[in-house]
């Protein structure tokens, strides 16, 4: 049944040898590094102007001034990123540049980081594609939810039938998505700049705001901030750049870079001159769509592709995602699980994992995005900082040639990544306190992870060895329920094997009973020992493995192995099973975990 | 942990030797064999109102015929279980009646029935108790459904710890609530004849109504007698009595019969005469407290006391069904679980399942005492129809002294008891036909189940042997995933059974660590014959189970024995667990459903 659902859902299995590596172009790796940076601008916009909004439309224009802040945090971020492709050729990313140059712990930090990162890159980009559905459609208005959640399945589903990062379908809707937004802000200006938009719409520039402070100027500009949550995304999958891989990585960011800047200044300006307020029901992009083309086929369009890309941006997540957790379970961090692939070559555990962690996330936050956005870009920005006060340290030890220059530059990278990090905790601390809490008890569990595993090595190394006890005899305990073919079968088996000894054990209720079995098994195996216990409590557990400890404690005295057969009918049909009282599973789970004990399971199948 | 819970919950174990047997004398009996039915006049009068409340108030006065149609009824059935006491003095209730008399169809028909009602005794007790404490604190309305499970939850601990039919403790409940009922009803009498309610509050008897119909008479009439559910009680708990059991057992019927009668005649009354007309947040007999005290300490008092009764109502769910379920459980028509006494003596599988049923059932309803009646009676009449008829097939089949006279008693009986239960079935079909479907379904599962207990019991005996094979040799089988010491471990014990041969069988998923594996197992254990696998779809059950069908199959021509030992190693914190790839438990469950094939786990506990 599960096996037939599974091959229906993801297909057949795929054989190891079919795995494959296929190398990406400039014009391609652009395209699919880059959907979750350039998505970005269809929310981040927004979260400004919602900060703003505190202080009336009248605040607007301040949305100018941020952005370009933003703009430059943007430079410093690619120029930083930059260095690291050329230093971390193999593909570096805020965990391994953290960890061999700031030690485990940053690495951690980094690491556990970027996960719950991943997680929320799902979320947050499957939320704000609901969305735009559901601002072309308010009909739907009600359903976000259940929307968000059928998306992350679907794409789930995907992913586990094998939809790779090299997927050629995906380059086309993130040009699209360019060509549209390019096409919409060209349209914008040309209409403000002909007089078509009336200039009443929006405040001018420098009117004087009352109640303005530092802290919301802040707070807007860290919400904007979150339009640069995946320009990381190239330097970790350099390996997969043809050659030369560093060369093309850099000028595929660089690309990235110019693009993700106009199409956030030309938003920001479209949504200011416009004087687009953001609402609940409606994107800011979808008012601005909808203001150039009118509601329209040009505006389905780009509500279509809107969509679309954020639903991609959600797949980098499950790009990202296993193969983080793949070194994490290679250095030991986590559940070693997340190493195997699955029937279609995917590590399908992590991706298992990162679609019911998003769906939770998705319906705890009932599929607000601006809820969710503080601690993305919060947990954006901490493997940022990490990742360039790494490099900071590796120029100040390695110092190469201009390592004076290198050093300048992500010195800033590190002092403006951090300043927007503080300015997260500070301005919006009570929705990212979580944040505190929770990644250093992931980092703690990493590590309690790392030494379980260690332990087992160390005591699985034959080199190690402790010298092995000697077997010198065997003794057999079988516990019997009755007089009947399941308890013969495993008596036959335990005589073939000539141990030592072998003891029958039967466990009565009453009196009666322990006699009446007595007189009966002394005529049915004469040969065979048997120890009647009497159960005053009617649990057949506690007599049976109090009576196994005096016998394993004798048997060790002269070296001997104690080991329990447990006779067990396996009935025809599954359901069977409820009928029957179990008890010989209940032993089983008992005795396995006493020292020094092994357990046979002696099945007999019933034909009828 | 849940050991101790559950020891706070329900105490330490009893010894089997405590289970001692009290009988009842006839005023002990009365009140603990009582509380079901007597209790069925808090809320058997209001189904009677809420039928005519569809007419109006003016129809009220019809309570009162239909009233004495329910005596009638009520002296039928009395008489009936009377001879039904005499001829089954250990004990009838109507499943051993109908399936000694009727056949095993009818039995179980009746079996199935009684099942489900005294989990809808629990449902509809608990939930009229329920609304006889928010009748009285009218800011609890809202929470009706929580405090019913709480109820339900409350006397399930009770009963698992021990609460036995034989408390004398609950026999007070019975006649406090007997004695003020009394008390309200001749004070409400007194009142009526000094004149001091107001003739003016009530419809004359005999005005005329408009679109009265015999369907809706039928209906009052069929809704009124849910007030007679419990009265088989009695029948089923002769054993308990003191002896003569059966005179002893007929009296207290009478006794109760009679209790029964005035109750009922005197609250049908009283709301007739106070013009009482049912409230969906205040029940009748509320409101006929209310009315004859005011709502002072007697009203409390009356509310406090039916409440109790109502759950002690409940509680005679807890003795019946699991006792009952004993003896289907012992004719192997159910599960033999239901035969194993809990630590505390009681059933407490029976009780448990009982438990979880009824709060379901409370959850499903809402708690909405008048939905679940209906339900309720007509699985209460089904049984009384199969008893009265099985009663009537003795008789002509027996033909002993009088037997006319018993004929006709229990005929009478039989044709009532089957005519209320078509009535239930035509005037409330909406609400009933649920019960069309589930007892044909019981009842085929019941056979079912008895089929399956039926063959194991045949295949396990002696007797029926067909001549067992012999095992001329052992031929070990050995997954092993390294060199360690886990593996180690477990060649140690295989080599100390001396078998024809051992078999080391790894699985490798590429080609190369195949050669590494061969080489390094040849330096380690040359004298163990190594398998190397290969599998391509990164799959270790499969190859596995293939290799040991094949050796299987060689081993069975030669009559020798295939044991696979799977060398485990035991964490030493559960938690752990989870970061290992369990694939011994996973290979464990796959091989043992494999024919002939004996499963050996062979443990290496670790030490840190």
């Amino acid at each position: 049944m599960f096996t037939l659902f599974k091959r229906v859902l993801i297909g057949q299995p795929l054989k190891s040898k079919d795995l494959g590596e296929q190398k990406l172009n400039k014009t391609k790796a652009l395209a699919i590094l880059s959907s979750d940076a350039l998505s970005s601008v269809a929310y981040g916009p927004e979260q400004i102007l919602l900060v703003l909004m505190a202080l009336g439309a009248v605040a607007y224009w301040l949305s100018i001034p941020i952005a370009i802040g933003i703009l430059v945090l943007l430079v410093a971020l690619v120029l930083s990123y930059r260095q690291i492709i050329f230093a971390y050729p193999h593909g570096g990313g805020a965990y391994v540049v953290s960890k061999e140059n700031l030690g485990v712990n940053s690495g951690l930090l980094a690491g556990g980081a970027l996960l719950v990162d991943y997680i929320l890159t799902v979320a947050v980009s499957i939320s704000a594609g609901t969305d735009a559905i559901t601002s072309a459609f308010p009909s739907l208005h009600g359903y976000n939810v259940l929307i968000a959640c059928l998306l992350v399945i679907l794409i789930t589903i995907l992913n586990l039938r094998g939809l790779t990062e090299s997927a050629s379908v995906l380059a086309y809707p993130v040009y699209l998505f360019v060509a549209i937004l390019f096409l919409t802000i060209a349209v914008g200006l040309y209409k403000v700049l002909t007089g078509q938009i009336s200039p009443e719409l929006h405040t001018s520039f420098g009117t004087p705001i009352a109640g303005l402070s530092l802290f919301l100027l802040l707070r807007a500009f860290a919400s904007g901030s979150s339009a640069l949550t995946g320009v990381e995304a190239i330097s970790n999958a350099i390996p997969n750049f043809k050659s030369p891989a560093p060369n093309n990585a850099a000028k595929t960011l660089a690309a990235m870079g110019i693009l993700l800047a106009i199409l956030f200044s030309g938003i920001v300006f479209l949504a200011y001159y416009y004087g687009i307020s953001p609402k609940v029901e409606e994107t800011v992009v979808s008012q601005i769509a909808s203001a150039t083309f009118g509601r329209g086929v040009m505006y389905y369009i780009i509500q279509g592709i809107t969509a679309m890309i954020l639903v991609l941006a959600a797949n980098t997540g499950y790009s990202a995602f296993p193969l983080l957790a793949v070194n994490l379970a290679k250095d030991k961090y986590i559940a070693r699980m997340f190493t195997v692939r699955g029937d279609r070559l995917g590590y399908s555990n992590g991706i298992l994992f990162l679609a019911t962690a998003s769906i939770l996330l998705i319906i705890m936050f009932k599929g607000q995005t601006e809820h969710l956005i503080p601690l993305y870009a919060v947990g954006v920005f901490i493997p940022f900082t990490l990742a360039q006060t790494g490099m900071l340290v590796k120029w100040l030890r390695e110092k190469p040639a201009g390592w004076r220059f290198k050093l300048t530059i992500n010195a800033i990278g590190a002092a403006i990544s951090f300043l927007v990090m503080m300015i997260f905790f500070i301005t919006k601390f009570p929705q990212v306190w979580p944040v505190l809490i929770f990644l250093p008890l992931i980092v703690l569990f990493f590590r309690s992870i790392h030494k379980h595993y260690e332990d087992v090595g160390d005591q699985l190394r034959i080199s190690s060895c402790e010298p092995h006890k000697p077997i010198e005899g065997n003794v057999f305990i079988i516990p019997v329920a009755g007089i009947t073919h399941v308890v013969e079968n495993t008596l036959n088996y335990a005589k073939s094997l000539h141990p030592d000894q072998i003891i029958a054990v039967y466990v009565a209720f009453d009196k009666e009973s322990e006699k009446a079995f007595e007189e009966k098994w002394s005529h049915w195996q004469p040969d065979v020992r048997l120890v009647t216990l009497y159960s005053q409590y009617r649990s057949i557990i506690q007599p049976l493995t109090k009576f196994v400890d005096t016998v394993e404690y004798k048997a060790k005295e002269s070296n001997f192995q104690v080991t329990v057969l447990i006779p067990q009918f396996i009935p025809k049909k599954q359901w069977h099973n409820a009928l029957h009282n179990q008890s010989s599973l209940l032993i089983r789970a008992f005795l396995l975990y006493r020292r020094d004990l092994i357990v046979t399971t002696v099945p007999y199948h019933f034909k009828k």
